[in-house]
C-alpha cells in the first residue's frame, strides 16, 4: 500500500475524526459548504479516519489515572500521513490538549482548532472583546481557550456551574447519543446566560455543541461562533494556498 | 504505515466517498443515525476516501471514450483494504456499473446498493410492487436497478423524459454546487409525477437526490426510499454481524 495509490495531491487534507463520530461528519459537510466548487473535482481530496475507539478526552484530562488518548491519536496521525495527506485537521476541542505531543516530529501542518477560531474573531472585528464559553469542563478548566485568548487580548466568560451541569454537559451527552435537537434548545439557553452577562460572542468550544446549535438558524449565526466552522474555513483557506503553490489553482 | 497503525477491528468499514463529497458526507451521518450507540466508541469504526478527482461516471458510461473511472476506483479500494477495511460501500449509484470489476480478486465484502434497496423494499412489505426511479440517465438507461428489480419481480417506471430535463438533471447538478434546498423543489415534483402515473414508492437512485429531498420531511418518508440509507442500514447490519461473530458484541 502506497501513498500514490489514492493519488498524490498537495491539497490532500487528513481528518483526525471520530470524536464523536458526529462532529467528524458535521466538519465534513462545513468544508463542504465553504470549498469554491462547482463540480465534484474541484473539491477538496480528503482522507478520514473515524475510529472513535479512542480513550474519553475530558476524562483523561481531569485524572490522569484514567487511559491516555494519546497513544490512538498517534496511531491515526500516522496513518494520515502514509495515507497521503499534506496537513491534519482534528474536529475535536479536548483532544487539542494533547496537541504538543501529536504534533512532535510531524513535517506537515496540523491546523489548530483555536487559531482558526482567533483568525475568524479578528475577521468579524470582535479583537479584545468580551468572548463566551461553552465547552466540556476539561476544555473550561484546562483553560484551552482562555489562555491563548487571554494573552491576545480578549476577555473570557464561562458559564455559571448551575448552567454547566443542567444544561451544556447534558446537551453534550444529548449530541452523542443523536439526538441533536433536544441538546439544541439546552444549548441556546446556555448561550443566552453568557450573552446577557455582557458576552459579544459565544465560541461554542465543545465540536458536539454546534450539532445542537445549526448555523442555519440566523440567532446562531448572529450571537455564536462554531469552532468547528473556523477549522473547515482555515483548512479550505490551506488548500486553496496548497493548490496555488503547486500550480494547480 | 502498516493497518494495525489505527486498531484491527473486525467491524471497520471502508467508504469510498467523493462520488460526490456531500453524498458521502450524507452516508456517513445515516450511518450513525442508524447505529445503536450511547457512547462514541460504541460507534462503527470508519476509513473514508473522499478524493474526488475521479473521472465522472455517467460520461464513462454514456460514451466509451471518456476516461474511465475504474483505475481510480480499484486505487481506493485497494487504499481502504491497506488501511484494514473489513468491508467495502460506495455511496455512488453510477459507480456501481464497475461493481464486478471494483470486486474482482476482493477478499472481503463489498456491500452492493442496489441488493440494499431490494432488502428494504422487501422488509417494507413492496414485494413486486411497482417502483418509481429518479437518478442519471447513465443509472436509468443502463438499467442498474430496472434489470435486478425486474428479475425479482418488481415493475418499473421511469420518469419523462421532459421531467428528467427539466427537474431530475438540473435538480442533481444544483446538488454538486452545494444548493440542495433548490434541488429539493425540482426533486419532489419528479417524485410526484411517478406516484401520480401509479409508483407505490420513488427510489431516488442517485445518491445526490436525497442530499436535496431529506429523509426529515414525512412526505420523503412516506413515498420515497432512499438507497444512500439503505446501504447505510446494510452496513449497520453488517459490522453488528461481524462484531457478534468476533465476540465484540
Amino acid at each position: 500500500m502506497t501513498t500514490a495509490a489514492s493519488g498524490a495531491r498537495p491539497d490532500k487534507l487528513g481528518v483526525l475524526g471520530g470524536m464523536g463520530p458526529l462532529a467528524t461528519v458535521d466538519f465534513l459537510r462545513k468544508l463542504i459548504a465553504l470549498t469554491p466548487a462547482a463540480a465534484d473535482d474541484q473539491h477538496i481530496p480528503v482522507i478520514v479516519t473515524s475510529e472513535p475507539q479512542i480513550p474519553p478526552r475530558p476524562a483523561a484530562r481531569l485524572d490522569p489515572a484514567n487511559p491516555s488518548p494519546l497513544p490512538a491519536l498517534l496511531a491515526r496521525r500516522d496513518f494520515l500521513v502514509g495515507a497521503g495527506a499534506r496537513a491534519i485537521a482534528m474536529p475535536c476541542n479536548t483532544a487539542h490538549f494533547w496537541y504538543d505531543e501529536v504534533t512532535a516530529g510531524l513535517a506537515i501542518p496540523f491546523l489548530h482548532i483555536v487559531d482558526a477560531v482567533i483568525a475568524v474573531l479578528a475577521k468579524r472585528g470582535l479583537g479584545g472583546a468580551t468572548v463566551g464559553l461553552i465547552g466540556t469542563r476539561a476544555t473550561l478548566e484546562g483553560r484551552l481557550y482562555e489562555a491563548p485568548l487571554t494573552e491576545k487580548g480578549f476577555r473570557c466568560l464561562l458559564p455559571a456551574e448551575t448552567v454547566n451541569v443542567e444544561l451544556v454537559f447534558p446537551g453534550i451527552k444529548l449530541v452523542k447519543q443523536n439526538k441533536p435537537a433536544e441538546a439544541g434548545r439546552l444549548f441556546r439557553q446556555a448561550a443566552e446566560s453568557l450573552l446577557d452577562k455582557g458576552a459579544a460572542v459565544v465560541v461554542l468550544a465543545c465540536t458536539e455543541v454546534p450539532v445542537g446549535l445549526s448555523d442555519a438558524d440566523p440567532w446562531v449565526a448572529a450571537h455564536c461562533l462554531d469552532p468547528n466552522e473556523a477549522l473547515a474555513r482555515a483548512c479550505v483557506d490551506w488548500a486553496m494556498a496548497a493548490r496555488k503553490q503547486a500550480g494547480l489553482a
